[in-house]
């Protein structure tokens, strides 16, 4: 089930409201040549991300994002909408693919889904979900897989049962 | 053992020049508090990466960097300096995990370390690295450990071995 956009900052998801199988969507973001030239100037200055025509003659073959500007519009998108986890999006380790290379004119959306909750065994404030984000384009394309271990606040005398 | 800086850009590294143990090290980054905002506002925009005061009650107890601004910088360093591969720094998937945050003020540096290599099934023009890459700062502490398969070109008949 797909959470609201518009849920109340005080509607936050707590690791003892977490389901396996919850599922959480994103807004979409939209890239283009200039976003992904600038973000590899500043951080992956090599050939196929900065021009189109040095790019053909690599392995992508024409222009493509850096894999770590398709994480980090992932992580923008995950932290603006859909994604009402208490305490925020705090990663403590993850897996990360792209199964295909993220091009001029995709529109990014992520789909997360809870896979696993483990309660913390040394802090028994807090508990390891694992959730899972395809990052996928307007086509349905899936352009990265982030299984990541996210650190989530347990609910606490204080904090009200939903 | 350390590749010299300097490399020349016809003496990269081919799937065939690599081997197991073989280590590369980056040049350094000083990171700041007006850079770990500025990441923040763009693409991860959560209390703890945007304001000191803020980040003072969560779990990074004071401002931390966004994980994905350390693997940017770890990206931007890799591809600046110390790690020769042709065909340039592609990764199709990875493991990372950030043992500790990223500070204001911490200079990083990556060292890597190719643990394995497999030639492509599929794709006799190429192979497959691992290469475990450390990101730390000035005091040795380990901020970022990233394991990545990498995307590496076999030397063909036309280009001269090492």
């Amino acid at each position: 089930m797909t959470q609201p956009a518009d849920r109340a900052a005080d509607d936050r998801l707590y690791f003892d409201d977490l389901r396996v199988g919850q599922r959480f969507l994103s807004g979409s973001h939209e890239l283009d040549v200039a976003q992904i030239k600038a973000f590899a100037r500043q951080f992956d200055p090599q050939p196929f991300h900065l021009d189109e025509e040095a790019a053909k003659d690599t392995l992508f073959g024409g222009l493509a994002a850096s894999g770590w500007h398709t994480a980090a519009i992932t992580m923008r998108l995950m932290a603006e909408r859909g994604h009402p986890i208490a305490g925020g999006l705090i990663g403590a380790s993850a897996e990360i693919s792209w199964p295909q290379p993220t091009r001029p004119g995709d529109i990014l959306q992520v789909e997360s889904e809870i896979l696993d909750k483990v309660p913390s065994r040394s802090r028994p404030d807090r508990g390891i979900a694992t959730m899972r984000s395809e990052t996928r384009n307007q086509r349905g394309e899936v352009l990265q897989i982030l299984t990541a271990k996210i650190v989530v606040p347990r609910r606490t005398a204080g904090t009200a049962e939903r």
